[in-house]
């Protein structure tokens, strides 16, 4: 997890926003993408995201996941400082239950895309996945293994339909 | 219209927000308050948009007023570089037609406002108003106009009323 | 406290509206501003608001905080009776989940601007910070504690930040 | 329609709302049941709708029919005045096209009851028939002509219904 | 509660709905005004509805209140039946939390009116007030009883925000 | 054509219904399966549905397909008067366009399902699919000829997608 | 609920939708109807739902049910695959509580429909029903039982609105 | 537009979403990106699409693109049979015009990503800017182009901003 060799930088805008951005940490830790995570705002403290953003590339950031909610900027702010890829991560959560969140990362106007994810814990492994896929692009190993992750979760699939015919709805798991 | 003078800045995100947020213009004309009226994203030109807003409040800005559709993020970065009160407009149009604006205008996170007001051409409008009333609390004159603003509207929903019972709804207007 | 010497009158429909509202008293007192926070309702006491908005301009009075829920008509409403500047609150709750409130608090016909912020406690909590930066137009003391408040989010942040880069996320908090 | 002998009032926010509450006035006519048909706004003339409201029931008014778009508060304002039955109609357009009508015009707390019918013209014609039929509960004569017109309006499905057989789908009309 | 005398039906799709409806029994009771209540389905017993329904006005009854959820048409299927007034209360709950039923209930076809109010209880609630108003146009005594539910309504918030004055907004209630 | 062999009903609302309802009708005429076209309305007809629907299954119709706009009750109330299958097109248009049609059609409580196909005209073709589909379970003439209707669908978009190649995007079609 | 025998097939995306599916499966042994439940996702086994739905024709099947929540694919997904009926049951759950699985299942493009029931359980009951109202097509007493069954419903609301006159509401049940 | 060197794949499931997705193939020529375009449906020809999918990687595609609307499985088909990068761009158009298209395109299960775009035109032309970046990666020559397409970007919305100042909002443009 040492900064220094991080491909992936994950950012939030509150750390309130850590319980789903973790997502996306154990799946780059399970595939062993170095990557970086970090609390920084888009509104609360502009600089640093942007100081952030556009120093990324040089230092080997590959791409960047962000996960913010409500008025969700900071995928767009990210995206606005860096021509690397930006992944969004719509948090769910507050009255609008992630709506809000997910038209304000989705909607970005033409020249400044933001690849958007589910809302939620879902969007962040989604888009770790996603961060991983991007990698794998140049990196046989990494290809492989994500084909390795595709095959675990079809038997996992198949597995628990295989539990069900044996023990029957009533019973199960 | 000169801008040493302006006390309100009027930013919009794309010239095609002109013919909204140009309401907001004429209102600040009616009421002879200076302004400036710039293009310029949040998205396509940041460092643009940090350094006007960095640099209103020693230019003698008192107001921003922000128009954005979509994704809508120039009222949020706006607010994130100054403490001076930015009023956001959501742009109508676009697939969700102006519900996405809303949504990223207005579910601000807490600690960084942006007042937001109606969507579209009512909004331009409005959040100009607003800027005169903030204005007018240090300002007796500009009070007293926006008083007599008032009045004009009401005496002309009267005058439609009397010229509807005069005329009947068949033969109006 | 004192409302004798309130400048901000802060407005509910229902006393069930106060663990909202309440936090944008929390916020005024934290800066050291004088407030009144009152329980009216726009249906049910009508009277009471529009007397109660139409003396606030001459009671010292600079800024209103309406907060309600639902068929939030408590801000337009108080917007109707005076030229103050009008900062509505969507509450949170119901079936809806202030979906209704937003829309009725922000969408105001032309003329009748009202500022609306984030639905719920976030809402409360900027509406107050906002009104804040409106009096801090013509007091450089509360300009400077606004932008103090702002610095001390930052770091906030930053202290977060850190405290994830040396803890860990598998160990933060 | 002699406003002296009304019995119905209509009010409108806008005169631009005419298009679609003509339609409650024509219904009325058909019916024969004299009415008023007024523009007055709650938010640019509130001190007229109060007094217009306050004195209805006096004047011999039996209900009021308020139609309103987006932030739609008169119907909500004019139920705060008076305990006669008031009848709210959400006027279709603008951005949201009439959903924040709807529930700005529902969405009433406890206590202050509007009976709300559909968006746009549908909902005019509605709340002028729903007024009928309250005006009926006390003149037998005026039940008859409900049932009559209900009876026509069979009538005229059934004979659409006669002409689609004979002439088949491909030639309807 | 004796249905010989009822003058207000009150009908629920399921017995499931009686949390909500039953609000709209007590307020009726606290008039003093004799109703029914109902459970039966337009979906799952038509015939009974269309029997009670077309009977509704030779046994007296002057007003329906049909309370339903989801795919809310018992509302709606009444009105069919009768040109008595018909008030439709559209059931909280489900996956939609009651916006299916608001729209199942308000958007009824041009000539069959359904009078609707708030999602829930405030609804049946507010259902019940109004079919008092509706009775009170024919009843002073029932009008005047309403006058006073209003005005105590009225006091009740005044004496929550002395209340609230006195003890400050840290300790209420 | 003739109503004596009919196997499928197409029931519509209102005549204004037609455009969409007719694809239904030409999509089983394709299909050589005879079937009913009628217009009656839940709530200016009932009568009329319920006499047509309960006498439905013994004059041989084996499917109903219903199509309602905004508050869609026909379906429902269609299922509600018989156990052969029904289904349900929500009909496009009106200030929700449709979205009230398909909350109403499709949010059947336990017990009366409801089988509801796309808004607007495509769902009227797939009801007729459907249908079809249905009546296909027992005659494999019927079953050959939709495998056949769905090769020739995938051949349709071969040879476009064939055109577009041969031709390029920009010279298309 | 021998697979060989098996007339129905349920599907589901994943093991959690059970809850939900399971009351399909309840309903379909209530009636006798022989039924395969599997557990197969149209995004992580793929092949599986094709060689499954491919093959369904031919080893008896007569109708699907599949359920699955967000971006339920899985109906369209198998009707993609076979022209025999495919029920859609929207899974109620995620941020957005099913409306997108809704919106996933029933906006089929025209040629390939999905018969779509309520969001969540409700629908998986009356998909269930459905497929016991196809078969009873061609099964007099499987029809028969279906008749039944509406008949035992509507005996249930008829007890439980005895008991509610019997009881009152207020001691109801 | 060589196919045998193409390194994108644009997908779209009927001819009628070209006037959207060709936005993506202008992008790639500007970039000199070598691309497929071509025109296959999940629901209509699943076969193609899934054998399209599954050779892409070998004929040496690194990212699809895949635009739909309405139930939009496009994407989400694509991405269940490759690790390639899916990207999603949801079609406007239809009653829902693209919200159902997005919530089915977004909110995939964890395991299946699809990095989704704006709705419609903006998406299409996004989603191939993003293509470009993730090409960019391991090319460094495409790199510079990006940035130097963004820059050109900047300075066209600093010009138009230039012709505003120079001509005031009244005679722009």
């Amino acid at each position: 997890m040492s900064s220094t060799l991080a491909r992936v930088g994950i950012l939030m805008g509150s750390d309130s926003d850590l319980p789903t951005m973790s997502r996306a940490a154990a799946v780059l830790e399970e595939f062993g993408v170095p990557y970086e995570i970090r609390v920084m705002s888009a509104h609360r403290t502009p600089e640093l995201v942007r100081r952030y953003v556009e120093s990324a590339e040089e230092r080997g950031l590959r791409v960047l996941i962000c996960g913010a909610g409500r008025a969700a900027h900071l995928a767009g702010v990210a995206a606005a400082h860096t021509t690397l890829p930006v992944l969004g991560v719509p948090i769910e959560g507050g009255p609008l239950n992630g709506v809000d969140a997910l038209y304000s990362t989705v909607q970005m106007p033409p020249g400044i895309p933001v690849a958007t994810f589910s809302i939620g814990t879902h969007g962040a492994q989604n888009a770790a996945l996603f961060a991983v896929a991007l990698l794998a692009l140049s990196d046989p190993q990494l290809a492989e293994a994500l084909k390795a992750y595709r095959r675990r979760m079809a038997e996992s699939v198949q597995q628990k339909d295989a539990q069900l015919q044996e023990k029957g709805w009533r019973n199960y798991p």
